[in-house]
């Protein structure tokens, strides 16, 4: 493998807080500070969410727009990669922050089981989301939970809803999703080559799983996320 | 293979109606004719759904009763699977015919999304679900919309919420769902005999791919829906 593997930095997800790991960057002044060492360490994406001040995830522009700005400062050349995630808010708020026009937001393409609920990826919305993207000259990550949400990707792009390369991140580990398992990663490896051969993928894996999944991007010749 | 290939006749969707398809079974007499052909010409398996007087699908108890008491008098032996879908019901409705204790019942695991809205099978539904089919000495037949779902039955086998040995349907072919692939179609089967190799499977392949994958599922020694 001749390219170099991307590091992506996720600062801050959208669940645990201060009372699980006193760590966690939760103010906009903390994940900058905190991304800004892991620039220094090498990461080239930052992966972002937002919280509200009682620390419940937001999907607020604002708040998008006050650490857009301080990394953009802190961590100059840094890939700015925002959230549409469905944690942090319901329909097309959850796009609300695209015209900041960041370098890449993820993007969810299907539907799938969380923990306690179903995260909800409508049709309607999915395709509102490409298209903000589109608008905006944003990247997507497509954030694939399941196999089908790869080849879901691969047919957006050929039918022109989303710019190709694609970038496919595979989530590994979420309870009641898809578990950590590498024949299965190998497959998704697999599938997107087939699929959609000039796609570049990552890997995540959720909790324990997390250095896992990492080696398996570092060793397949992926990027990976910590 | 020395097993014998399980035909399983789905009579009437939650979809198609009269305006679509003149031939298509919609009352509950109508319904156990039509399945009383399919059984002299060898289905074994009878998938079930019910609509209301006007065509939309339901999950009434007393239009299951009924469907439920002619087939087992029409067609002696054959097998009887009830629909808990969630085109016609929502939430706890969709059980609401298990108490009546057909030898089998669909059970989706996991959520996907469907042409044009979410498919919703929330965690606790589901074990909802699973528990009276427990309950009620029902065997499940697990629709599998996507890998994680083969995934996710194991599991709930594993742990007792699941009888073994599992039966699992893989569908394809539902837009925004999976497609109909065979490379895919193949690693489901590896995947099922990996995680629950005491499982038996059959396959579903919708609308126009039906044919193909009632193919794949003979060639590759599995049970198959018409
Ligand atoms: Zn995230
Ligand atoms: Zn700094
Ligand atoms: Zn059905
Ligand atoms: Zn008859």
């Amino acid at each position: 493998m001749s390219d170099p593997c991307i590091i992506c930095v996720a600062i801050t997800g959208s669940v645990a807080r201060k009372e699980n790991n006193p760590a966690v960057p939760i103010t906009v002044s903390e994940q900058i500070e905190s991304t800004h060492a892991a620039f220094e360490a090498g990461a080239a994406i930052a992966h972002c969410h937002v919280r509200n001040d009682d620390e419940t995830p937001t999907s607020d522009p604002d708040r998008f727009a006050a650490l857009k700005e301080g990394l953009e400062k802190h961590c100059p050349g840094m890939i700015v990669q925002l959230s549409t995630g469905g944690r942090s808010g319901a329909g097309k708020a959850r796009g609300g922050m695209l015209p900041l026009r960041p370098d890449m937001a993820s993007l969810s393409v299907g539907s799938n089981n969380f923990p306690t609920r179903v995260y909800e990826n409508p049709p309607d919305l999915v395709d509102w989301l490409a298209e903000e993207m589109r608008t905006h000259d944003i990247k997507p990550e497509i954030e694939a939970f399941d196999l089908s949400h790869i080849v879901q990707a691969a047919k957006m792009a050929d039918d022109g809803r989303l710019k190709t390369p694609l970038y496919v991140q595979f989530v590994m580990g979420v309870k009641n999703a898809m578990p950590a398992d590498e024949r299965i990663f190998d497959f998704y490896i697999e599938t997107l080559d087939r699929f959609a051969p000039d796609a570049q993928w990552c890997g995540a894996g959720i909790g324990p799983n997390q250095l896992t999944v990492n080696e398996w991007c570092i060793a397949k010749g992926g990027h990976t996320r910590t």
